[in-house]
């Protein structure tokens, strides 16, 4: 059946490069779309490995040149999920070519890069995405309108804590993560994604006051230079407060994003471990039936249904990205669209380059 | 990139027609295929809405004669995911064409039609499977791994539910699903689910004792002539004892598949509401420390990891038809291959038939 | 401070004993008595163990005959908790000596005893209580409430599940509770408990279908004679349908009993492991707020308030039994009380006989 | 029978007055004590509540004059269960007087009187504690017991929450709680429980960085001089990094306090609200088995057994007070004892008045 077709490219073949072709995979079939993506080419540093994946993941051709997939005249949207440090030059050669940029956060390793990456959005009129995929969450959008319907009334406080313990192990070797030009740690490694949740629940930020922590200061006898832990008092711009933490080392959790928010009527808790429930308190005119209820997710939970018409069958975290696949057509194609925006990105980084200076300075730090 | 490939044809566009086309779309990405599917002929009695779903999903033709599919030569593979009384005259024709078939449960809705259905597989020597997606579970496959290594010891007593609550509004009109020429109710639509699950979990069954109940009488003043209810005492060819229970007006209930494995040495307890994670009890020298752990899924859990490199992260419940996807073409390319064939379907039939004999003679029946 | 006293005489010196003790020690300061308990005389065979336990528990006389303390004109209520074979002996002495009688359950070791029991109390014009103290719980009683005001509509199918472990290593030596004489097994030692809350909760049975298995078939080489795990499928005169199942054998778990409740308009769960919560299910007009609500016992749930005046704070084990003392001594001042009298009781053992047939003769027995 | 006896004073009749002299009725036959207390005077403001009361909970005499209880020579032990701003004056005159105190917390409502009270006490040569009965929790005892054991590797992140919704209705009117000279707020009311499980927990604490937050600024048309709110990042003496919060205002929140452990082996979670269990979780070998496991409390964790011989049949709020009595009487009796002494209570105060300093002066204070 014939149906218009947008082009891909991707650059990157580990975890959330396999992530991103599931997803440009899924998201026709899945949402219908007006435009089915056609997966045109593949970048790895190692030829052969992006070849064996274009082969799997059904690209029609393969690269180690990423500039070669940014100019394929086949590819319309790019993809960008290499390390950290290489997003700000990719993203901005490929917006400077014409194409649509879906980049993995975090945005950049410096403010001057992420501003740099604003800037050629700016320019380029294309549209620029950043991978934070947890918004897309059924979940976490009915959470964000019932919040903004009021049904937990005006939000006044506000945790997060994000943990998994893939940094525990005292006795694993020095690694690229321990050393300063990887980051700060949990803090860029990590609290990106909870406060990519935060933006969207609870509105800017207004000031910080920051610490990050070491369980383990050397490993293999050689001093650990980055921090596992971070951890942050909020005030949003609303009034609200809020505490904000963030683990790499701790034990036992894996894929843990529990926040909880507080308002004058009422309480929610979620938990990414669980995605697909959360927990909503409103105050009941019968206090014997008062109690937090699990709502499950099902189709009432925009886009929930798209995937499956049954309640409580549940979604899985590559299907974030799908739906978050869906959004970058949707704002392609000029609808109404839930993206984390190079702007939005920016806000991001503010925060956590305001969060290290903090801790760095010992003091609050004003947004 | 050049890549071998199998030709697939899916008859139905419903709920689980559309979980088969997204399973078909993603299987090769995901697990890296040696032979990619192409989704080749799709058949819908409602011509427009089989083009318009062959244009979203991604099919090549698109039909309302199911016999199109069956004998387009460059269909391999026939999914069928019609409604239950057709699927032993499709999966019949479609056997005796040459296909592979990957049929829907229930198997059939006679036993007369489900031995027929067994017959044509062995007679064509083609793979011939039913869809039991949640035997593909990694969670259930981990526990059905630790009960074999003996984590719980001897398995000596088994229980499982089956709820969802689409059926519990007293009020809602008299439908289809209310006609004794729609099957017995929860024992067939519900209860196969988890004998697939106990057949892996606890072997064959030897006796049964079941009893059906109606929790509506009558619907718009016309008696309700099948069973929301199905329960059933069960002895185990292995001696251990059991209960099945399903209920299809479980108010609050959305996907509810609750199992408890009772061991000589441990238990093991599951929901498929929370189904990327189980419940394991073993006894501990120190008796302080004794307690159920809640195992979060992840990559030591098979296959998980081609999803996921992350633990925690979860799958959802599509990701399980791509896994069962996978399991056909294993079966196919003659590999070990965990899938639920037509003589373990007929199994499953078998029990719900001896259950429906128990119910209707008010005695136990052997199997 | 002078105030009425009434007098207590209390026969057995083990876990129940103790716990009659605790609770007649506490029940005026928790609920302001009109009387107030004074502990008269206690029994039990071992004469040092008697004093010794009445010196701690605070028992002004201490005997090795039980007699003793059922005609000490001091005594005004005699607690029973001896071993069951002498429940019956024991309460129709003390009947007929014109005290009123709090007898620990099970009832009797026969029917014929049980019909004795309670025939001696309707000769004695006295209180005659048996110790089921789950449903004195506020959770129970508030699920009660729920249910009789309609909160999930018309109950129509019920289950409950009653584990714990202690029979559960199959290397323990054979020991008095696998002999024939010490009962069935799990069904008269446990299910009991079950049936006491369903018979507040679900009304009386009208047919039951059970069996009987044992997970170790012997101990030490010899033959176990009881059953570790009873199972039963039931029809209530309400006409609404149920299972029953208990274990003592099920490891990891050490104080299950978890009831679950369906109506036309909601669910209700509850888990004695976590007794001071429960689970509500009510229809939402939102669907994207419908999930079960844990809800914490609190002043809100009679009589909760009499032991704190703070929600989730939480009662314990011993608090039922508490509850338990101040319902009989209002019944003994003729004041509205939430007990389970003899016929409540004999009510029970005929359902434990029944089932008991049932397993013997393979079917159905009405009640 | 006779025994030894120690006579109780006790001053105050609120939520503290009953569950002291709950726990005081209940002491002895729950541990067998050496010496039964016996209820001497009770002391209200108003002499009806006293009278009535004292009949109810079995004084034997009844004042408005609490230096009447203090001075009565039958009292040996006093109670203070009176308001914070007595709590100084009281207790003095009671160590003075040659009494041993048990004195409600928080200690005192300045640096300058707590101090004074650890002054009276270190004269008096007498047992002087406070009322920290969280810490007396079997499941609590049993974490700290694994975490000085290494069961979770070296401690290096905490994290509490104490939450409550007491204060969380926007409408309330204007109250004592609200007025500065009430306190903090959430920072003494709440956060000294939080620290005394710290502190046994986690040892001494070096830095504190407080904000304290008002979800409503005014009631009633005046300003809340209180914050129901109070959050701290903390460092521990051990080098441990840490996070406290406290919310009087977090609706449907009853009694939660949230404890998270995270050590180099391992991790601890616990919370309040289901105070009978606690969550462990271990590095296995085997990572298909590892997991956070729910421990049930029983008679394995000390003194869970002195209550109930049966596993995970849980105690109660009012049970902690009766091991906080018991532990009384063995400080008294010379014997080792857990008790939250005037020194240990001093250093909790210590901790509020940092955090409350920092909170003025926006930055770290150390301890």
């Amino acid at each position: 059946m014939t149906k218009d077709t947008i082009g891909i490219g991707l650059v990157g073949t580990g975890f959330m490069g396999k992530c991103h072709a599931l997803a440009w995979n899924a998201v026709a079939a899945t949402f219908g779309e007006t435009r089915r993506p056609v997966l045109r080419h593949l970048a790895d540093v190692d030829v052969g490995r992006a070849r064996r994946c274009a082969a799997e993941w059904g690209f029609e051709a393969a690269t180690d040149d990423w500039r070669a997939v940014i100019h394929d005249p086949a590819v319309e949207i790019v993809s960008i999920a290499a390390p950290n440090p290489f997003h700000a030059e990719m993203a901005c050669a490929a917006l400077a070519a014409g194409r649509h940029v879906w980049c993995e956060k975090p945005m950049a390793t410096t403010m001057a890069d992420a501003q740099a990456m604003l800037d050629a959005a700016g320019r380029s009129g294309r549209i620029a995405a950043l991978g934070y995929n947890y918004i897309q969450n059924p979940a976490i959008r009915a959470i964000e309108a019932l919040v903004r319907e009021g049904a937990i009334g005006d939000l006044n406080h506000v945790r997060v804590e994000m943990d998994e313990d893939f940094m525990g192990d005292p006795d694993a070797p020095f690694a690229f993560k321990n050393e300063a030009r990887s980051g700060h740690g949990a803090l860029d490694d990590f609290a990106v994604h909870p406060l990519s949740l935060l933006g969207r629940l609870a509105g800017p930020l207004a000031a910080v006051m920051a610490e990050q922590a070491k369980p383990y200061a050397a490993r293999e006898g050689r001093p650990v230079e980055t921090h596992e832990i971070a951890m942050a008092l909020l005030r949003f711009a609303s009034g609200a407060s809020g505490l904000l933490v963030a683990n790499r080392a701790a034990w036992g959790r894996k894929g843990r994003i529990a926040l909880q928010l507080f308002g004058s009527k009422g309480t929610i808790a979620f938990d990414q471990e669980r995605m697909n429930e959360f927990q909503l308190f409103t105050r009941e005119d019968d206090p014997r039936r008062e109690g937090f209820r699990t709502v499950l997710a099902g189709p009432a939970h925009e886009p929930y249904g798209h995937f499956l018409p049954a309640p409580g069958h549940g979604l899985g975290f590559n299907d974030l990205k799908v739906i978050e696949a869906h959004e970058i057509l949707a704002a392609i194609d000029g609808r109404p669209a839930r993206i984390v925006d190079f702007a939005d990105g920016l806000a991001i980084e503010a925060a956590v380059a305001a969060m290290a200076r903090s801790h760095a300075e010992r003091r609050w730090i004003e947004l």
